[in-house]
C-alpha cells in the first residue's frame, strides 16, 4: 500500500479497499481456507458437533504491555470456546478502522493477530472492513467470531453443587492495570505486563479432571462478576478468601493508589473453576505444574447455606462484595 | 431499563451490562439456542456441510426509509451466505454502542434485527456488546457473522465462460439514495426506499437454473463494482448495455442533480447473476414471477476477447467503467 494513513475510501467497496484488505489482511492470515474474493466460505468440519461465540474488542490503547488489540482479539473469543470445554478452529474478523489511523500501527495488530491465531492452530477465514469517519471511532475496533469443535465433557453452571471448589489459575487485574498505565493519564509507570494469553492450555488440563463441573475466563468485571454469575446461576452463596486470592504486588500498589479494587480488574488470560471437593487438589496440581498456571489457587468455595456473595477479608472480617455498578475502566478490552 | 440514554456502565460487564442485555437483545432475540450466561453455543447442524461468513454495518442515520442498521444486519450477511447459494441457519450479533445514545432507538433497531431474522427462519445464537465513549462512535455498530448450511450447487467466480449472459434482479442504487436523502445535508427529500431486503427468494429460484454459474449482491460499490470483481477473476471483458440496467427515475435525478453514478450505488436486496447464455431467459423469466424479480433485467455478458469493463451508453457509444477510487457515500451500510 502507497499510503500510510487510512482514507475514507479504504472503505468504499473499490480499488483501495481491495489493497488495504490483500496488502494487510490477506498477506498476513493467509490460510487455504481464506478467500477474499468468496461471499461465504465452506469450513470442514467432519460432521462434528460445533460450538460457536462472538466477541467485541475496543481497548485503549490499540497497543500495551503484553499485547494488542489483535492478539486481545483472538485470544478473547478463542478463550470463550476453551472455557466451555472446546477448541476453536476457524475465526472471521470484522474490522471498523478510523479514517487517519496510521497504516503501519494496522499492519502491527493484524500480524499480531495473525500470529497470535497461528500459534493456537485458528484460521481466521472470514473477514470484513469498514472505514469509520475521523472523529466516529476509536482508532480500530475489532469482533471475532468463533467456530470450535464441542469437546466429550460436559460443562455448566447447573452442574454446580454445594460445597464444590473454586480455583483461579493466577494472579487478578494484571490486564486491567497493564492497559490502565499504558494510557499515561495518570502519570503513573510501572511493570505490569497484561496476562492476556490462550487459555487452551489450562483448560485442557483441567479437562482431564473428573469432577470439573465450570469455567468460565474473569474479563470484563473480573472476578467479582464470575462470582456474582455463580451465585445468581446457583442461588448459593460464594465464598472467597481474600488471602488466597493471587494479586501481584505492583497491581495492588496502583489499585491502592488509585482506588480501585483488583477483584474488578478485566483478566484476559485466567481461568476460573469450580470443581468437586474431592478434585480441588488435583486440578491445582495440575495447573500448577503449567508455566501459565504456576500461581494457580484454591480462592473459595459454594455455600449451599449461603445467598451472596462473601469475601472473608485479609484481616478476619467478612464483607458483601457487590456487582458492579459503576464502569472502572472503559475500553479494557 | 431504567435509563434513557446508553452510559458507560451499561458496558463494563456488571449490573447495567445484564439488564440492557437482558432488557434488549435477549427479550427481541429469545429462541431456544441463545443462552446469555454461556460462553459459547452448541449448534445442530446434523452433520451437514456449513458455510460462513460475517460482514459490519456502519450506516448512518441508522434509521432510513425502508429499514434501519437492525434489519440491514441481518439482510447483509444473510443475503452473502444466499448469494453463496446456501441457507443461513444462525448468527452472532456484535454491538457497538456509543455512550448517549437513546435505549428507545436502540431497542428499535434489535426489534426490527429480531424480526427480519425471524421472518428467514434465522437464529441469532451469539452476541456481544461494547460501549463507546461519546465522541468514539457513530451511536450503533454492529457486525453479524452467519453460520449456513451448504447448497448442493457449486457456483463460483471459476464457473464464468465467454458469452455468459449478467443479469440483475432489480433497479441499483436505491438503497444509497434513499440513506442519502435520510441524511438530509442536501435539503432534498424524495420518496425513495432502500431496497434492503433478503434476497433468499431470489437466489432460491435462482438455483433451480442448470446454467447459473455465479451470483453475487453489489453492495458497497455497487454493480460496477462487481463488474470489475468479474473482470478480474475472468480476466475476460464485461460488457454492459446502460439502456438495460434499470435505475428508478427518482435515483436516476438525485444522481444527475449531485453528480453520483447509480453504477457505483449500494444496492442491499439485488443480486447479479452470471448465467450460460440458454439460460438466461429462464432466469429471466423465473426472477420476473416473483415480486422481488419483477424489474428485473439482463444487463450484459461476458466477452471472451474484451479486457475492460465496457459500458454501452444510451446515446449509442461506449466507455470504460472505472474502478471505484474515492469513497462516494461513506457509512452507507
Amino acid at each position: 500500500m502507497e499510503d500510510s494513513h487510512i482514507s475514507l475510501a479504504h472503505g468504499n467497496g473499490g480499488r483501495f479497499m481491495r489493497e488495504l484488505i490483500e496488502d494487510i489482511f490477506a498477506r498476513h492470515l493467509s490460510n487455504p481456507d481464506l478467500d477474499v474474493q468468496a461471499d461465504a466460505v465452506p469450513l470442514d468440519l467432519h460432521g462434528r458437533d460445533i460450538m460457536f461465540t462472538t466477541d467485541g474488542f475496543t481497548v485503549q490503547p490499540l497497543e500495551f504491555p503484553g499485547g494488542n488489540i489483535g492478539s486481545l482479539a483472538v485470544h478473547g473469543t478463542t478463550n470463550d470456546l476453551a472455557v466451555a470445554g472446546s477448541t476453536t478452529k476457524y475465526l472471521s474478523l470484522n474490522a471498523f478502522i478510523e479514517e487517519g489511523m496510521e497504516v503501519e500501527v494496522l499492519e502491527r495488530i493484524i500480524k499480531t493477530l495473525a500470529d497470535s491465531a497461528r500459534a493456537i492452530d485458528v484460521q481466521v477465514v472470514a473477514g470484513d472492513t469498514k472505514v469509520l469517519r475521523r472523529g466516529e471511532g476509536g482508532g480500530l475496533y475489532l469482533a471475532t467470531t468463533g467456530i470450535g469443535i464441542r469437546g466429550s465433557r460436559t460443562l455448566g453452571l447447573d452442574r454446580i453443587r454445594g460445597d464444590d471448589v473454586i480455583l483461579v489459575s493466577g494472579p487478578v487485574g494484571d490486564h486491567g492495570i497493564a492497559v490502565l498505565l499504558a494510557r499515561e493519564e495518570f502519570g503513573l509507570h510501572g511493570n505490569v505486563s497484561s496476562d492476556a494469553a490462550s487459555v487452551l492450555p489450562l483448560t485442557q488440563e483441567a479437562l482431564k479432571v473428573p469432577g470439573l463441573r465450570f469455567m468460565r475466563d474473569p474479563t470484563r468485571g473480573g472476578l467479582a462478576t464470575v462470582a456474582h454469575e455463580l451465585q445468581r446461576a446457583t442461588a448459593m452463596g460464594i465464598s472467597l478468601s481474600q488471602s488466597h486470592i493471587p494479586v501481584r504486588d505492583p497491581v495492588q500498589s496502583v489499585c491502592d493508589m488509585l482506588g480501585y479494587d483488583p477483584m474488578y480488574l478485566a483478566c484476559e488470560g485466567r481461568v476460573v473453576a469450580v470443581v468437586a471437593p474431592g478434585d480441588a487438589e488435583l486440578l491445582l496440581q495440575r495447573w500448577q505444574a503449567l508455566p501459565q498456571g504456576k500461581n494457580a489457587a484454591i480462592i473459595g468455595n459454594i455455600n449451599a447455606q449461603g445467598a451472596h456473595v462473601l469475601l472473608q477479608t485479609v484481616l478476619g472480617g467478612e464483607r458483601i462484595l457487590e456487582e458492579l455498578e459503576d464502569d472502572p475502566l472503559p475500553r479494557i478490552c
